[in-house]
């Protein structure tokens, strides 16, 4: 299971202001914290300043390499602002994202191609978001084979298959969890997603968050966009993966519970 | 989603002293407490005095059903035990349990035919576990059809397709949940367990069986024996019911949450 570390993201207040007064500090606690906790990769997202967004993502990925040591999610829709991030990442990243939108694989495929980046799709089209799990899948199927001619196996391909709330669209969250179990069994590819959707308008949305990741664990989900300071969705997260086969002897679990970060 | 109770066990060394000692009021709590936590049914098992077991039945079913106003699980594997406590049943109840073993069908299936009960199957037969989903499928055909002399409908049945810990059998925890999934599409039946197998050996063990669960009421779960007291084991619950379409407008979720009793 990859936990890749939500929380460096400028649509939350704290991280837009340090980012705004270029306090290097902050986001570095902010990754340790995060790798301390588990993340595998941290997302690294600074899209709420539009205007400055390559200049920012150009600032914020050095400053985090030297805080930790691990590969980065580069999470934009503007490809020059990839390309600022991506260009200086020490390790092989993920970008964040392409859809089958036709004119965002022609303008962000050629960077996954070119810095041997692996990519997160979100299962959306031109015509908007799909309602069924087939629907989700034969989108995937799309991207796949709209990403060869850029040599992108779908080996490094993660697809979001979107989580909707259960407070709107409540026959969505079991058409999401058959997705990932579709695209799983039916493409080489991978799959990763966010879950926060799933808990919008409700109260103590994390309780319903990490709920919804062990199902998705269950169901085959290989990457979580999680906050891996939060100590419930942690704790869910290790207990699925003991579960699941993905701990053996448990020890990870074990370990985390040790420690103090699960339970 | 039915919540069973399972606190009312003489495995637990407080009960077994209240059975012993005939202390009403501690039972009454137990039950009260339950009931409040969110029990649908409560199970009654005091077999760990087999020489008493017919007299304490018959002492605490009416002890429980003056303090609740709930359905009772009689719980024992002797017909003379289940007997005493189903003849004082003011509810339908549910016979926990018969198994495919012809002798155990022999002894119990007529007192779920005479009480017109429900009944809780575990999928085990004389020849022991069964290790993959499809053979506790077979096994749950074998009980529907042998009960069918006892003029049992298989909707009168839930299964117990007996979860086995993760310590020692990784590989049994998706067998199981596979199974659920079965049963559920290919008989009329029910399922129903108890989940805390899963964690033995384990540290945090409400936090294994609750994680379990989640993944459990996906598959399709219609019963789980639990502590309802467990705020981690309810809590996990009512958001599971929100996920799956079985809380209309997340209302029991929220309700659950604005009473503490979830979060």
């Amino acid at each position: 299971m990859i936990i890749i570390g939500e929380r460096i993201n400028a649509s939350r207040k704290s991280i837009f202001e340090a980012i705004e007064k270029k306090d290097a500090k902050f986001i570095q606690q902010e990754a340790v914290n995060q790798v301390n906790a588990g993340a595998h990769y941290l997302d690294v997202n600074c899209g709420t300043n539009i205007k400055d967004e390559p200049k920012n993502m150009q600032w914020l990925v050095p400053v985090i390499q030297e805080a930790v040591d691990v590969p980065l999610v580069i999470d934009s829709p503007s490809a020059e602002a990839l390309d600022s991030g991506l260009k200086l990442c020490k390790h092989k990243p993920i970008v964040n994202s392409i859809t089958a939108e036709k004119e965002r694989i022609k303008s962000i495929a050629p960077l996954v191609a070119k810095y041997n980046a692996d990519v997160i799709a979100l299962t959306i089209t031109e015509e908007g978001m799909p309602h069924t799990a087939q629907q989700r899948l034969d989108i995937a199927k799309k991207i796949i084979e709209a990403v060869k001619e850029y040599k992108i196996d779908p080996e490094r391909i993660y697809f979001d298959a979107l989580v909707r709330p259960i407070s709107t669209e409540p026959d969505q969250s079991k058409e999401f969890l058959k997705a990932i179990e579709l695209i799983k069994t039916q493409t080489k590819s991978k799959t990763a997603c966010g879950l926060s959707n799933i808990s919008f308008g409700l109260p103590n949305r994390a309780l319903v968050n990490s709920t919804y990741l062990a199902m998705a664990i269950y169901t085959g989900l290989d990457g979580a966009l999680i906050d891996p300071t939060n100590k419930q969705m942690i704790s869910i997260l290790r207990a699925a993966e003991a579960i699941t086969g993905q701990d053996e002897y448990c020890m990870n679990y074990i370990t985390a519970f040790r420690e103090g970060k699960c339970g």
